[in-house]
């Protein structure tokens, strides 16, 4: 610290600060965390901290263990999968009109969810596009999910996934509608800087690898990264694929060959794993974790929050199914739900414990951070600080 | 209803009675809900509400919906599994004399597991014992069970299962610790109305039949009802036995076969599904649902919380997964925790919403009664009624 002042002191708290070096969870017992201008300016044993140190308020974690906020990396969380509520309210003279400026149901009906994440220590969430497929309604889901972040408190980061689905109108003629991603929707996505990255959909239900590889072009020349849906329902190279664009994440892998990993590995491309979509689609095929722990692949873990094949709220379940369906260990699981999946979303600032990076932090109410893949419900959340201010404490 | 007076009265709400009849959840639409002095005395549609109803109160649900207080049939909740803390305050000077009078953690440590099922609409709760396996201890956890009831709100019904494993002390001496469960911890339960039914383990890794047998024979000579943990992990003829013994329910499942199956539907015994288990040993053999179906057994679905198996503390999640993994529909789910779940626990006077029935009740911001089996987390349960007073309102 550049001097010894703090906006906030956290003691009584053991930290599972994620940070690698050989330490279980990184962990430190009756630590100290010092935060200053929404960053963390100390992280270690409360008896390594500098003498003389003063903060502006200090927090009493009574025992509790403290996290990096979570960060969900693979969500399709913006969409309004129900409309009984809509129609129902139009029957009873609500103009469609009012309906549409009160953010048309699709904010109202995504904050719940958003807020059920949040309620779990969730910090940062990734939201893709992909229900929309027209510029317009592409834009304004990316638009709803940044507003959802003001709205929930957390903070979002978007992504397009324009090439999700081939729309109706469309049908016979996908490299058109790539044509139209590639040559507006990206383009006008940029322009109104709604988006972070740039998804597709590689599979023999989705697109193609050419196209998929049309898509990564055009985002690069944008100067956006780029993610994929990979190998999820069979083998596509999708891995192989999304390393050798330089992606930042290959998501799914259910189908990934070994080859695909290696290349992943040398790339850096983080294998972000989905659990909720593997269970609910009753999938036999497991991703190549063995493969990946082997090459050292960093695993992310996400709820891939979407209305049809995970209607997922609850990261800390994904982290339950990453160990129970796809035998993580709870300290992968929850590296996959700080620090690998903010490498999944290209975010070097935080997902550790760290002095220097932000200050969002989840507080637990548990005995060991193997907890936190251990329940199936509850939520033992019992604090969550963001920017370094207190957004919830022991309530 | 006999006069025109009510406690309360519920309106704009949709209600998922679950009663037989054929339409779908017992559905009535825009329904109005009467309570009187803890029981329901008009559920019905709101326009045949007689003319002239009083109510002290009126309740406006906003178009939620309502269903029966969920109830959950079969659960281990009490214990204590996580001795950290404990340890901790031991090492910091709080004697274990201090320790035990404050309920020794047992208490402390279950509450949280009751307050997240009651937070989900839960209203009635089942715990055995089991942890304890002499006199002393089950005794214990049954008082816990039921201390818990009021600090939680809930409604418990407590099961000793103390033929639940064989203690240390008895190895290679099972027929003795079956008369020490027969001859003293039954009478002992009864003496002090500790036990509103008695429960046995039959498996290769638990108890005989001719054992249960035993077991049962005992209870039903203190007129206590039985319960079976019945073929989970191999067949032992267990639905049979249970339904020869009048059991209320037999439990798990996994390997009973189709004259079992065709004994509990004579017999009127529930099956008690129990997918939290299944998931969480990763079972591969799914119970004989279609059979179960065939022959008309009620089926109820169950948490099985409990810290080794099934560290399971949401039913809605129970209810996910009983449709993914045992392929009920949403429907039969919801059935299995409320109407199906009072038989398993031999309550005539709850699990639908029906005049004359307990007024305990859940209210939901969901479109359709599908959706409490639909998603992975979150909570979308707005309000509770227990004994017709209101217990919690869209807080």
């Amino acid at each position: 610290m550049t001097d010894l002042g703090c906006d906030l002191l956290l003691v009584d708290v053991h930290a599972a600060t994620m940070r690698p070096g050989g330490v279980p969870y990184g962990a430190v017992r009756d630590a100290a965390i010092a935060l200053r201008d929404g960053a963390i300016v100390y992280a270690g044993p409360r008896t390594g901290l500098p003498p003389g140190l003063t903060a502006a308020t200090v927090l009493e974690g009574r025992g509790a263990w403290v996290t990096p906020g979570l960060i969900d990396c693979h969500t399709h969380l913006v969409y309004a999968g129900n409309r009984v509520d809509e129609y129902e309210r139009r029957r009873l003279g609500v103009t469609y009109e009012q309906i549409a400026h009160e953010g048309g149901g699709i904010a109202a009906q995504s904050l719940p969810r958003m807020l059920s994440l949040a309620a779990e220590g969730v910090t940062t969430v990734e939201v893709k596009s992909g229900y929309g497929l027209d510029a317009v309604s592409e834009l304004k889901q990316l638009r709803v999910a940044r507003r959802l972040a003001r709205d929930a408190g957390v903070d979002v980061r978007t992504t397009l996934l324009a090439a999700h689905a081939l729309p109706p109108e469309f049908a016979g003629r996908a490299e058109d509608y790539i044509d139209l991603v590639c040559a507006q929707m990206i383009p006008a996505a940029v322009a109104a800087g709604l988006a972070d990255a740039v998804d597709a959909y590689c599979e023999t239900i989705g697109f193609t690898p050419a196209q998929a590889q049309r898509v990564f072009d055009a985002a690069r020349a944008h100067g956006l990264p780029v993610k994929l849906h990979a190998d999820q329902l069979s083998d596509m190279g999708g891995g192989a694929q999304a390393a050798a664009a330089g992606a930042l994440s290959a998501d799914h892998l259910e189908y990934t060959n070994e080859a695909g990993v290696a290349a992943m590995a040398a790339a850096g491309t983080v294998a972000v794993l989905l659990p909720g979509a593997f269970y609910t689609l009753r999938e036999t095929k497991v991703p190549p974790i063995a493969a990946l722990r082997a090459h050292c692949v960093p695993m992310a873990v996400s709820t891939d929050c979407n209305p049809g094949t995970s209607p997922a709220v609850s990261l800390l379940l994904m982290l339950n199914m990453a160990c129970t369906l796809f035998r993580l260990t709870p300290e992968e699981a929850l590296a996959g739900a700080t620090v690998h999946a903010a490498g999944a979303l290209g975010l070097g600032d935080r997902g550790t414990i760290t002095v220097g990076a932000k200050a969002d932090l989840a507080c637990w109410d548990i005995a060991a951070p193997a907890e936190l893949a251990y329940r199936l419900g509850g939520n033992p959340c019992v604090g969550v600080i963001r920017d370094g201010r207190v957004a919830r404490w022991r309530t």
